[in-house]
């Protein structure tokens, strides 16, 4: 089973992934963490995601190797988040293709994977290429883990709304 | 009874929220407009908004205090809108804290409100840690209306979908 | 019959809006094209589309005068998209009123129209004041042809779910 949450900054997507994967574990679930690039502010917002998500998960860091973290896990993996994780990888050089095709293996993993995404894409087309490129790679892998999850939700003001 | 009404910039929830607000009051429903700085873009789209609502509403015009402007009132509210009280607050100096209690007392009022809200965090994740910061409250925010609210309607395209 | 499919960037929406016109014609529907401005980064996007789009479409372009363009057409039309259409006309001293008579008009047409736009009001407010002028105008297009247009569909992660 593979599920995914998508929604905007603070819907409620963190919170509705983590009951989610609670329940849908019969085994302390595996949050995944991906950030690797920490500032002040990035810090305040991981450790308040730590107290939210309490004592219930098993915690695993890896900013990059999805594939290899999840391989010999033997339980539902909360993905938390695929946006940080697309980050890391262009950041160290990875492109469009290497995320798309990271992402079709996890797809293909036996493990139940519950993926956390940011919706992105419905403000304002950014000034930046650059930030034109990111929307671009995260709309597109929310094609691909739409098209192949079996359960979509989306998120806002903390509701959640199952669209597949 | 509360409400709430979310969605982008120009996506219909003032009007839905009017039609509601109209729908489920037996007096004529206070119009609580929380506007406060005002340039003459901003004053155009005010004029508008009066305009659009036509004499069905009696307007009352608090851009802070909403609790003390309500505690009086003996009819539903419309709080148009809440986006822009929590900009006030801000530029005021309130933080995070100040804004979240306000909106629990009010959201324990016996008066019936109507909420708008902007959705702004569905789009990139903003560069200055202000605008950031605003989205992170507004979402917040978003979720706490969203938490305790007894309907709650997502509008794009002038359409407006009950998630709640 | 007229139908509108809205979403970000990336959301899915062309596909889907694609797979609809096919299915809803009984002639090959009309791909109306309505890319002017062309760089290279824009042509890498319109041939992109024009890959997945196969075989299925009379392929037409204009920029501007969509009325002149469909009004003599026996077929469904596709307009892709209406938001580069909004753009053009902005771009030529069209006014805000100029793009809401036109797509009046155009939603007065006997011929079946597939409506793409993109959703561009659901992120922070831009800081420009020109930005700020295509997301009211884009915004009010929307509810415009949201009013309007027989079904209505809101796309996201490449889900694509029915509002109207």
């Amino acid at each position: 089973m593979k599920a995914l949450f998508i929604g905007g900054i603070k819907s409620g997507k963190s919170l509705h992934a983590e009951a989610f994967a609670l329940k849908h574990s019969k085994l302390p679930p595996v949050y995944l963490a991906t950030t690797e690039f920490i500032d002040e502010e990035m810090k305040e917002r991981i450790d308040l995601h730590k107290i939210q998500r309490s004592e219930n998960f098993l915690t695993l860091e890896e900013p990059m190797n999805l594939l290899e973290a999840i391989r010999p896990l033997k339980t539902l993996v909360l993905l938390e988040c695929t946006s940080m994780w697309i980050n890391n990888m262009l950041h160290h050089g990875f492109k469009d293709k290497d995320i798309k095709e990271h992402l079709e293996k996890l797809l293909c993993l036996p493990q139940d994977i519950v993926f956390v995404l940011n919706d992105v894409g419905s403000g304002i087309i950014p000034d930046n290429a650059l930030a034109r490129e990111y929307v671009d790679i995260s709309g597109k892998s929310a094609q691909l883990l739409g098209k192949n999850c079996d359960r979509v939700f989306h998120c806002i003001a903390g509701i959640c709304t199952k669209i597949k």
